[in-house]
């Protein structure tokens, strides 16, 4: 293990160099004139798997971009894990923003910044290079490994879901390892056990067939955009709770265990607050911030339309009014029974005045594995090995929705283990990657 | 005064084809590419004032569009009446929704259908038109006469106020006489005695200094599209009252004699509601719908913005809402003193999370002459005379800023009456205006 190690150390350099060949591929997956360097960046992705050792290397077609697969599969009676990752990127608007070329890495301060530097490429570069010191000064790796790259991830993964299903067998695993969220902090290994779900709604109501005017009409009628503040405020009241009857039933409660963990974190409140611009924080005074934010659902208006919305005064009753509602679900909540449920408290608070239409938008599973699971601790003990200190577990409130798609399919637990750090403007100008990281 | 008469049905075609000019110059004050065209059109209404025999006819120049005046004031002893109109018109789009081209005036079953035919060439045509049939048939009027017309009524008349509060004593006169109102009904000859006023605001809230991804920080931070669903259910409950407090001091309620005049209106709540498209009527139950339409306050959200509203799901936390709200308010509201009261609980009720702005955006007084007045009643006579039935006494929910400016300024009754039919189109293509009427 060490001369893996004095090997890692030693090829630093020439690392860099190929991951800057990595990054030089624009795989901006939502751009159709990008659909061929998505596809060479698969491509380059394949051949760089061959080359540090993987077997069985294929560019797997689907009708999107295509997947890229490899094994090898010899460390008999050693478990087996499946490692995913993505090789598609954001778009880098705005441009000018950029202090250097989006696809032409440059190191500085010990950064290397490019789009996809961190989300994902380099994430998962680094694990091409721990299985090359490993293939390289042993000639095997110590577990088998099944590798499956997607070049879709940041549109919406839609063809991953149906194929990993229609392929369960040939991805069985014993665990499956991401490597595309955060560290908590600057120096602090972590490792990620949990993610929280989503249901997206939207509410539309109709008052009248077309605007009146509000000299004419007002007092008469119903008011789509006065009802939908009727509506947002009966859905979640001023102390942060969610008032949908049923919306808590299946909620997990946090183990003690887990506010233990959370609470030894060096989250510092001040200095998030200052960098949000909040003048103060929101939400349930019963759960720290962090416990809020990771382990705990909640509702958010995500967008609002009705009535004029230009400058200065347009003496309108609006016909219409438009709300985007989303929930942030954890386990063991089921996005559509929550839909559900959403659906029904609407229909029965909203007055006769006016006609609602609700639309489920999306839906995605929260997901957690134990942290004491045995593949969890093993992942936090390869990090311990990697930093010298011990990991933090930490869950976080976003979805990755590929992560239940796993767990679904395969049946087997879910570990992330994330090189990121929460300011490497992820999906933004200047994204980088940490290099004591890497 | 039956020679005036007979002169007026005598010329009736000729009278249409002179109306068909004056709505073929298409004075669109809003639009800076008409601007010459606005010009002309006060040139044309110029020259029209010194053809049916008024005096002292003077086009004024102002900051925007010009003002048209002319009198005549020969009756020794007689009281003197100040005219206003206007003669600028609505933009025409959409253009394709048209059955005739908006500035070819065409008689279709007894209407003729122009822009402007109603809002207000028609109407003051019709009083250029009695001004030339007693010129002509007696040489004289049977008072005096002092006409204003603006070009700037429909975006805001804001330089017609300073003008008539700067000649006050060039225009002083015993009542000012306005023809920019609806009828009740066909055949149903209306005088408006009263009009609503107008608080109008704007609300901005802000939470972070930019948008949030709702994954990570929902549930920690306050959602200024929630919060102003919160506001917006405090502004007014669900049965329609206002719950700013002080909001209804001032407010005069009904007569006994107004709410049997509504009344005895013909108000066919069933065909307006199908014309609206509403599933049900909304609003104050203590109250007749006339009443609330006319005479009780209201508050009505006039437009709504936050976050996302385009096609789809994004999981943002909005950075900003924004909200305007407008209120009605009948006599003796004052708009300044209600803003006031509206700035103040909003500040109260708003949360400290979140940064507050309150704009005034506009205000207007609401106005009343009451019913019994002695020139209402003469207006009401001359009506009657003209339809051969009582007129019946309304009032109008909107604002007319310039009602309130004349009373302001000259200190004496305003006595509307229009000629304009509830389906006349104002302000929306096929506008008409009914020859009878006429």
């Amino acid at each position: 293990m060490n001369d893996v190690i004095d090997f890692i150390h030693t090829n630093r350099d020439r690392y860099v160099e190929e991951l800057k060949q990595f990054l030089a591929i624009p795989s901006i997956s939502a751009m159709p004139e990008h659909k061929d360097d998505v596809r060479r960046c698969a491509e380059w992705a394949a051949a760089e798997m061959a080359r540090v050792g993987l077997e069985n290397v294929r560019v797997i077609d689907t009708a999107g971009h295509p997947l890229v697969y490899a094994d090898w599969l010899h460390a008999e009676g050693a478990p087996t894990a499946l490692f995913y990752g993505h090789y598609d990127v954001q778009p880098v608007d705005p441009l000018d923003l950029w202090k250097t070329p989006p696809f032409e890495a440059a190191v500085r301060d010990g950064d290397i910044y490019a789009r996809g530097a961190c989300d994902d490429k380099g994430q998962v570069f680094v694990h091409f290079k721990a299985i090359e010191a490993h293939m390289k000064k042993t000639g095997r790796l110590p577990i088998n490994m099944k590798v499956i790259l997607e070049g879709e991830e940041e549109v919406g993964s839609e063809n991953l879901g149906p194929y990993v299903r229609e392929h369960a067998g040939e991805l069985a695993a014993d665990m499956v390892l991401i490597s595309d969220t955060e560290m908590f902090d600057r120096g602090v290994p972590s490792l990620c056990y949990g993610l929280r779900g989503l249901a997206y709604m939207q509410i539309d109501l109709r008052g009248t067939k077309g605007d009146l005017h509000s000299g004419q009409y007002g007092g008469a009628v119903a008011n789509p955009a006065n009802v939908m503040g009727h509506l947002i405020a009966q859905l979640k009241d001023k102390s942060g709770t969610i008032k949908i009857p049923g919306f808590y039933d299946d909620v997990r409660e946090l183990r003690e265990e887990e506010r233990a963990e959370f609470k030894r974190l060096p989250f510092d409140e001040k200095a998030v607050k200052k960098h949000l611009g909040a003048p103060r924080f929101a939400g349930e005074r019963s759960y720290s911030l962090l416990e809020r934010m990771w382990a705990r659902p909640t509702l958010d208006v995500n967008g609002l339309l009705s009535g004029w919305t230009g400058e200065g005064a347009k003496t309108v009753i609006p016909a219409v009014a438009m709300a985007k509602v989303s929930m942030r679900l954890v386990p063991n909540q089921h996005p559509d029974k929550i839909a559900e449920l959403f659906e029904a408290y609407v229909k029965k608070i909203a007055p006769k005045t006016v006609e609602l239409k609700v639309t489920r938008l999306h839906g995605a599973f929260p997901w957690m594995t134990d942290f004491d699971n045995v593949y969890v601790q093993a992942a936090g003990r390869a990090l311990e090995k990697g930093f010298g200190k011990r990991p933090v577990f930490t869950r976080e409130g976003g979805s990755i929705p590929v992560v239940a798609d796993f767990q679904a399919a395969l049946n087997v637990p879910v570990v992330l283990f994330g090189f990121g750090l929460p300011d490497d403007n992820l999906h933004a100008p200047n994204e980088k990657f940490n290099l004591d990281n890497f």
